[in-house]
């Protein structure tokens, strides 16, 4: 920070034009890592790079998405939503009809149910975006789904509801009446616009604070019913085995959780010295109330500052100032979020959920985060 | 909405597949208009398509932007911040000093001092992005500049600061140091990632309410001084011509405005029923309290919804059910915010500030906008 001349590069030069829908610097690199195992372009899944994120919006162009068949390319001149089953009166909304009923804007998170589940196995991912990159934030727009079932008129037998996608997989999940009628959105707009294609293009569904694979998107038609449609993704996929041997089923709230996102696994300290420790917070049951940080690997901890405003069930930004003394330190975060639940340790967790060795982990994983900041400035995951 | 099967495209496809960097739809066409008299690729402005927006984030690629000299195109990794002038210990930051600062994230509206001016005139914009587009908003992230100042040390004869651009044109304002040490930021992030070419990549001055050309783009220095530069862009540009022959000075605040976006010109109403009227409201002096909608050119006025959260001198959507008989109908909406000021009507604001026929019309008008709806459904400016 002396006092030099800047340099400032093409500074003073008129630059290239601008266009009519615009693009990023093309000296920004940041990208979605794809799952190198997927057999298929169509299964595939990607992370968002949470490491090279400002504030709390993840750019469209960056949210994670994880598909079962394909990304569906559908035109919302031919868009119809059926709601049908338990009501009075059976509807199809076109696409027009959706924007003539009242719309809300609702910040929210969206967490895939496996996101950082080999941290519990003990394969931790290197990069934010590796071990925790399965989740983004978005200013979702739409027409909360409750006007809609109440246009079609919600008989008193109604339990649940079954929504289902206009992907190849008609990828189908039951959500009960009662979040239903809650606080869910049937949503076309993300971060102003459209709904990007791989989020579910023209119309997905958002269920605030509960797993990604219930906010179906491409979404076809709800059936109101009186009890669930056991689908494949609520039997073969997204239960959690506990040691016992049951199953959790239904388990859709993703609860308090944080990870530190700088300085972290894949980034280097240039030298000892004054450094901002910053990262995202968030719960699927609210508000977050506190988040803490540990610079010692967990003896002692220092509040962080939240930014304003922290929305219900949306990522909070954490931050701290922290002094490196150019020693080895171990950094970790942990969330409370207003309902009083703190983030455990990954120790107490597997405690009660067990390793689960096979397989990709355990769905549902929300234990504290650890970095080592190695006494070369080099941050790593072990 | 009778029942019927929905059509839904390519429903039960595999689609393309999804890339690192993700786009929008190919069904979706919203973009940016130019100014059709720029005499250069280097000298034009273009703007938001409002009417297309959903919730209050402007998406980056649909920004408005207003360059005098072209759109720089700069390295971060030859940035350098130079603050100085009468501080105790001039400073250059890097990119990378920045980032190790304290950041804060927040969510603001930026707007062109001449954005609506042809309304005044009497010449109003055919649709809103015609008539208001010159306005965008983002969450913007960066360092505080009171921050940054204090590194520096302010001495106590600072009475303002003045900003200079890299761009060809060497952009430069000057800020009273009472607003400089309040709340503007040093901003490298918007909307997640890295502030867009068009806004300032790779770090912008974000001036929070005030007239869009104070947040200096491409931030290459920052003078502490005791008196105003009276640049270029203070005297012959920027300054407001009254009627007696005086002009308006440094008259920084944008003051409480709204539009509606939905229905408007441009639109076309396809039959009597049920519409929402939504739109924006704004105001540089905090926030927006307060959005009234009449239908009946302005004999009665309703309570409009305002969403959740409401930030200071940020974008507010507002929104009203309405129900539209099939007669000619004149929708307006007038905001009001926490200071008690109402927006004006364009009579009252042309009774103090004249019609100011030449040239592209007055800055800072904040007239109240009108939409004609037509039986025929046809919405228009006239």
């Amino acid at each position: 920070m002396a006092a030099q001349t800047p340099r400032l590069g093409a500074a003073g030069e008129l630059g290239p034009g601008s266009s009519a829908y615009g693009d990023r610097s093309p000296w920004e690199k940041s990208a979605r890592t794809f799952r190198a195992d997927s057999l298929t372009p169509a299964s595939r899944s990607s992370r968002t790079p949470l490491q090279d994120l400002y504030g709390t919006i993840t750019p469209s162009a960056l949210h994670y998405e994880a598909h079962h068949a394909g990304v569906p390319a559908l035109n919302p001149r031919d868009y119809g939503l059926l709601v049908h089953g338990l009501v009075d009166r059976p509807l199809v909304f076109t696409f027009e009809d959706l924007l003539r009923f009242p719309a809300v804007s609702r910040m929210h998170f969206i967490e895939c149910a496996g996101n950082s589940g080999r941290e519990q196995q003990g394969r931790p991912g290197e990069t934010p975006q590796q071990s925790h990159g399965l989740l983004s934030c978005s200013e979702w727009t739409g027409v909360p789904l409750n006007v809609l079932l109440d246009e079609a008129g919600v008989k008193s037998s109604a339990r649940w509801i079954v929504a289902e996608g206009a992907d190849a997989s008609r990828h189908t999940r039951s959500i009960p009446i009662d979040k239903a009628l809650d606080d869910v959105l049937v949503a076309y707009g993300q971060n102003g616009e459209a709904v990007r294609p791989e989020q579910g293009y023209p119309v997905r569904l958002l269920v605030p604070g509960w797993e990604g694979n219930v906010n179906v998107k491409w979404l076809a038609q709800i059936r109101v019913v009186d009890r669930p449609a056991m689908s494949r993704s609520e039997t073969a996929k997204y239960v959690d085995l506990m040691p016992d041997g049951t199953s959790w089923q239904f388990s859709f709230v993703m609860e308090a959780k944080s990870v530190i996102t700088r300085p972290a696994g894949g980034q280097s300290l240039p030298g000892p010295g004054a450094y901002e420790i910053t990262g995202l917070a968030w719960s699927g049951r609210g508000r977050v109330t506190r988040v803490e940080v540990s610079a010692d690997g967990g003896r002692t901890w220092t509040d962080a500052v939240l930014n304003d405003p922290v929305l219900p069930k949306a990522l909070t930004r954490f931050a701290t100032p922290w002094v490196w003394d150019g020693r080895e330190a171990v950094l970790q975060s942990r969330c409370t979020d207003e309902t009083g639940y703190r983030q455990p340790t990954r120790e107490e967790l597997v405690a009660v959920r067990g390793l689960h060795e096979g397989g990709d982990g355990l769905d549902h994983y929300n234990g504290i985060k650890t970095w080592f900041v190695h006494a070369n400035g080099e941050v790593r995951h072990a």
